[in-house]
C-alpha cells in the first residue's frame, strides 16, 4: 500500500500537464527571445498558458504575472523588493506579517530586520486566525507593507485578504498574500481580493517543481530580483523554462476546472477523515473546518510524538503524512502553528498533517482511518509521556 | 530544410535527458525534503544528479554545488552577495569585470553601482580578448572581486580565467567565472581554474532550460539570495526541482563525453563553415580560432544588416542563426562585442552569430555555406551602404 496524503508539501504532476510539456523539451525547444522559427514556434505555447494563468486568478490584461522558479523566488522577490525601492528610498520602515508564515517569508523578514527594518509577526489565536482586527492595530504611521498568506500550510486556514487588503489601501499600504496553498484549493479571485502581490506555485496544484508565478496589479513598478536580459519586461531575466511555463498554464486550468470537485468529493473524504481521527480520545484539529481549504487537517494525539507517528505510518503502512513544512521538516522542531496558537509544551510536537488531493481515493481514507487509529494505539502504549496523564 | 545553428542561445534537450527525467514527474514525485517514502524515493536520482556535475568539473566533495534556476540566479546570487557580505560589512568597494559580460552580469553591476559599489568594466582587445595583464593592472587596494566570463557567449573567445585567479588571490581577490558558454564546450576544470565561483546552465549543454548552479569553492561562506527553508544548507531555498536536477546530471556528464567529438567532428565542420564564409570579400572573424570555443563563429559581414541577414537565413532558408545574445535580441541594437572592439559603427550591426552543437551535421553546413553566400549576395544587391562602399 502507498498513500500520499502530503500534497501540502507537493503534488504529483497530472499526466496531461506532462503531456502538455513533452514537445517543448526536444522538438520546440528555441529560446523564445530569439528572432527565428525555433524562437517564435514557442510563443504560442507561452502565450496559452499565460491566458491560463490569467485567467485562473482573474488577473486584468494590465496586470503582471511573472514566472519565476518558486513561490520561495516570488516572495524573496516582492519582499526585497519592497525593502529596496520603498524602505531604503522612503520614509516609512515598518511591515505586518504573522508567526505562521512559509519559512521562505519568515526568513527574508529576519533578513530585512537585520537590515534594520522593523517587522511585526503577529500571533494566530486557538483557531489558528488573524482577524483584520488584530493587522489593523498594528499598522503604524510607517507601515509599507502587509504580507500574510491566503491559506496557511499546515492548518489550511484561510485568512481574511480581502478584509485586511480594504483596510490596508484606506492607508496606503501595500498588501502582499502567498497564495502558495490557496490556488488550486479554494477559488483565488486578485480582482475580489484586491491585493497588490500575490505569490503562487505549480506544484502545489499537480504543477512541476521549480516554476512559480507572482501577480503584480497594473500600475504597480517594483525592481527585479535578476538583473539581466529583457525577458519578462525586465522583470525577471533569464531564459523562459518554456516547458514548465506551459506545464504551469495546464495545471492551473486543471486545477481549476477541479475545484468543484475538491470542494465536495474531497472535502467530504477529508470530512469523514477527521470526523474519524477525532474519535480517538485526546485528539485536537486547529482551525475551523470551515474556514479551512478542503483537503488539510492538523491533528495533535497527545501523547504521540508527531515524527514517530510520520515513522509509523510510512515505514509500516505505507501511509505519507507530514508534521508540518516540509521546507523546515529536516529540523525535529516543534511546530511552527501549534506553537503559535501557544498550545502546552508537549502538544507542539505531537502534530501530524493529512493533505489529500483530487486524486485521493474513498478507499485510500477508510484505510488511513484503520491505519492511524492503530498506530495511535501502539504509540500510546509506548509512549511513558501519555501513561503520565 | 530547419537547420539549428543557435546553439550558443540555447540547445534541445538530449532525448536521453529527457528519458531520465519522466519518472520524477508522476512517478517519484515526492517532496526530497519529507521524511517518507516519497520523499526517500527520489534521493538516489538527486544523488547521482549531484555526483555528475561534481565530476564533470572535478570539483572537490568539500566545495559546494548548489541548484538554481537558471545561470541569471547563479550571477545575481554570487554579485548581490559579494556586495550584502563583502562591501557593505566591509572596507572595500570595488569590482573588476569585462564589457562584454553577459547581460545578467552586466545589469547586476550596472545595480551594484546604483548602491554605490565602484565597478572596472575593462575592453576587450581587437581579438575579442583580454589579457591578464589588463585585469592585473585594473586591481586597486579596495577590489574585492574579478568577474570573468570562461568563454564569450558571442566569439567563443576563452578568457585566462586561471592566470587571473593566480594573480588575484595573491592580493586575496575572490574570482567568479560565468562558464555557461564553456560547460560542455571545453574542458572546465574547477581546481585548475581555482576559481572561487562558478556559474554554469544546462540548457547550453542540452539540458533543460529553467536549471543551472553555482559552484561555491570549500570554506567560502556567501548569503543565499533566497530566504526560506533549509533546502541544499539553507543556501538555496524552494522545493527542489527534482526532474531538472536529474536532466542536468544527464546533461553535464553526456556534454563531457561529447567533448572529443566536440572538439575534433563539429571543430572541423566549424572551421570549415568559417573558412568558406571568409572567402566571401569584405568580412571578417572575432577572435583567435585556436583560442575559442570549438562551436562559435561571429562573422560580420561588411554592408549587410546583421538583422536583416537573420530574416533572410530564416525566412527564405530555414536557418537558424542569431546576432548576438538572444537575451538581449528583442532590441536592435549594435552587437556589443564588435562595440567593444571598437569596430567602424556601420560594421557593428553586421554580426552574425553561428552557433553547432554535437547534433549539426556536415550536410546542415554545405546548406549554410550555400546559402549564407546566396544571402549575403543577395542583400548587398540591394543595400545602399554597401554600394557606396
Amino acid at each position: 500500500m502507498k498513500i500520499y496524503l502530503d500534497n501540502n508539501a507537493t503534488t504529483k504532476v497530472d499526466e496531461r500537464v506532462v503531456e502538455a510539456m513533452k514537445p517543448y523539451f526536444s522538438k520546440l525547444y528555441g529560446n523564445p527571445n530569439s528572432l527565428h522559427q525555433f524562437g517564435r514556434e514557442t510563443h504560442p505555447g507561452i502565450k496559452k498558458a499565460i491566458d491560463q494563468v490569467y485567467s485562473a486568478i482573474n488577473a486584468n490584461d494590465n496586470d503582471d504575472i511573472i514566472f519565476t522558479s518558486c513561490a520561495t523566488e516570488s516572495n524573496n522577490w516582492i519582499i526585497k523588493s519592497v525593502w529596496l525601492d520603498l524602505i531604503k528610498n522612503g520614509n516609512k520602515n515598518h511591515i505586518i506579517t504573522t508567526e505562521v508564515e512559509h519559512p521562505s517569508v519568515l526568513s527574508t523578514y529576519k533578513f530585512l530586520e537585520s537590515q534594520g527594518v522593523k517587522v511585526t509577526y503577529l500571533p494566530v489565536n486557538r483557531e489558528g486566525f488573524v482577524t483584520a482586527e488584530a493587522v489593523k492595530n498594528a499598522i503604524t504611521e510607517e507601515t509599507v507593507l502587509i504580507s500574510i498568506m491566503l491559506a496557511n500550510n499546515e492548518t489550511g486556514v484561510i485568512f481574511p485578504i480581502k478584509e485586511i487588503t480594504e483596510i490596508a489601501h484606506e492607508k496606503g499600504i501595500l498588501v502582499h498574500t502567498d497564495a502558495v496553498q490557496a490556488v488550486g484549493k479554494i477559488p483565488v479571485d486578485v480582482q475580489d481580493l484586491g491585493v497588490d502581490f500575490l505569490s503562487m506555485s505549480a506544484h502545489k496544484f499537480h504543477g512541476p517543481k521549480g516554476i512559480g508565478a507572482l501577480f503584480i496589479k497594473e500600475n504597480i513598478k517594483i525592481s527585479p530580483l535578476f538583473h539581466g536580459g529583457s525577458q519578462m519586461g525586465g522583470l525577471r531575466s533569464g531564459t523562459l523554462n518554456v516547458p514548465y511555463i506551459v506545464g504551469m498554464g495546464e495545471a492551473i486550468e486543471l486545477a481549476v476546472k477541479s475545484l468543484p470537485k475538491l470542494n465536495s468529493e474531497i472535502r467530504k473524504l477529508r470530512d469523514k477523515l477527521e470526523d474519524e481521527l477525532l474519535k480517538i480520545s485526546d485528539t485536537f484539529v486547529v482551525g475551523k473546518r470551515e474556514n479551512r481549504t478542503p483537503n488539510t487537517i492538523l491533528i495533535s494525539v497527545r501523547g504521540v510524538e508527531g515524527e514517530g507517528m510520520l515513522w509509523d505510518l510510512d515505514r509500516r503502512f505505507g501511509i505519507a503524512a507530514a508534521t508540518g513544512s516540509a521546507c523546515a521538516s529536516e529540523d525535529l522542531e516543534a511546530n511552527p502553528v501549534l506553537e503559535a496558537i501557544g498550545a502546552e509544551e508537549d502538544l507542539a510536537h505531537t502534530a501530524i498533517r493529512l493533505s489529500l488531493s483530487r486524486f485521493t481515493t474513498a478507499d485510500e481514507v477508510d484505510y488511513t482511518i484503520e491505519k492511524f487509529k492503530e498506530s495511535v494505539e501502539r504509540l500510546r502504549a509506548i509512549s511513558s509521556s501519555y501513561a503520565k496523564v
